[in-house]
């Protein structure tokens, strides 16, 4: 997906969807240029370090213009490969499986969420925006039937490490990870923790040393 | 906060959620030590880099055997004001409020959710993991009384300004911004957004371009 020559370091592919997310919201208010100050505002992040950032992508900054929303979206979904429609499944029909699968930010990005599973007999058979829920015995068929390869784990905590087995058994080669369970996976699979409160310790840092992000 | 003299870096701080986290888990399961290899293998973040990455800490890994679980998150709380308490407030009684305000993460980490906010008479007076829903028109009593600094956002898209703007307007310093929409903050407020889809488009580069992470 990657063609660029440069090696990407890791905390800049980290920080590409805070950036694309933002240029889609300026794109959709109508927005076509904006500088690194002003992406820099909008994502929290250092202006300087979005700079150094987009250097990988090329010069297509404008000195004293900013970057094109478009170019820049275009570039950055194409790194990503968000670019293309992803089938995903959620499990957990909770409030946290029910959130994610509702949120807007899914469909702007392309993913869809072909179903959310439950072991909660109560809960099979309803809908979570459209989606029927789906016992979790049937987990197997449709990630087969759909080609699903990528998973959401939104579980209660004990039903973690049993859900992610069972995503990884049919051939789920990412799993995003809501619990704040740790999940061990095979070399091939990718996890992504990605529990609420990581997000909110990282905040404190800047708050507690009162430094600027 | 941060006693150590070396500037550590923004990708670095960012990090360090992620072991602090797998570090208290490994903790509870009385385990003493861990490998820069085993700690990547869980965190999904490259060994390598995780060395680096404490290496701004002192040198307190031993080799071939690799750091104290303890002393490594005793540290990695100091850095990040993660060893006290924070009184904390939600915004949005819905699906995603509900599932933050759940979560088992908050409370390992010292935040304690002081009320939940909507504007949904309906829900007003009910319940959320024991913590009372609140009128929204009560968010300036609230934040005061309690001296509240860190906010949640967690409504709907089209409520997320209009919210956000009254927790700064009331003092609130840090807001963890799970909506989709970009909130525009005065320079001593910390936005930092947080919406699921990030989370996914940050996997997809790893999964399309077959990288290891």
């Amino acid at each position: 997906m990657n063609k660029f020559n440069k090696k990407i370091p890791y905390g800049v592919i980290e920080r590409l969807p805070a950036y694309l997310n933002c240029l889609m919201q300026l794109k959709k208010e109508s927005v076509t240029t904006v500088s690194s100050k002003r992406l820099g505002r909008l994502t929290g992040i250092n202006a300087a370090q979005i700079r150094r950032d987009l250097i990988y992508f090329g010069k297509f900054g404008i000195r004293g213009v900013g970057y094109e929303v478009h170019t820049l979206i275009k570039k950055i979904q194409d790194i990503l490969g968000a670019d293309k429609f992803h089938n995903i499944v959620v499990i957990g029909a909770g409030n946290l499986g029910a959130a994610i699968s509702n949120h807007d930010g899914l469909k702007n990005h392309g993913f869809i969420v072909k179903a959310i599973f439950d072991n909660n007999k109560e809960k099979v058979g309803r809908e979570i925006n459209d989606i029927e829920i789906s016992d979790l015995s049937d987990l197997k068929k449709v990630i087969n039937e759909e080609k699903i390869k990528i998973g959401i784990l939104a579980t209660p905590s004990e039903a973690a490490r049993k859900s992610a087995k069972a995503l990884i058994d049919e051939g789920v080669r990412v799993i995003l990870n809501y619990t704040s369970i740790i999940i061990e996976a095979p070399k091939d699979v990718i996890v992504y923790n990605s529990d609420p409160v990581s997000d909110l310790l990282y905040t404190l840092y800047y708050f507690t040393s009162k430094k600027s992000m």
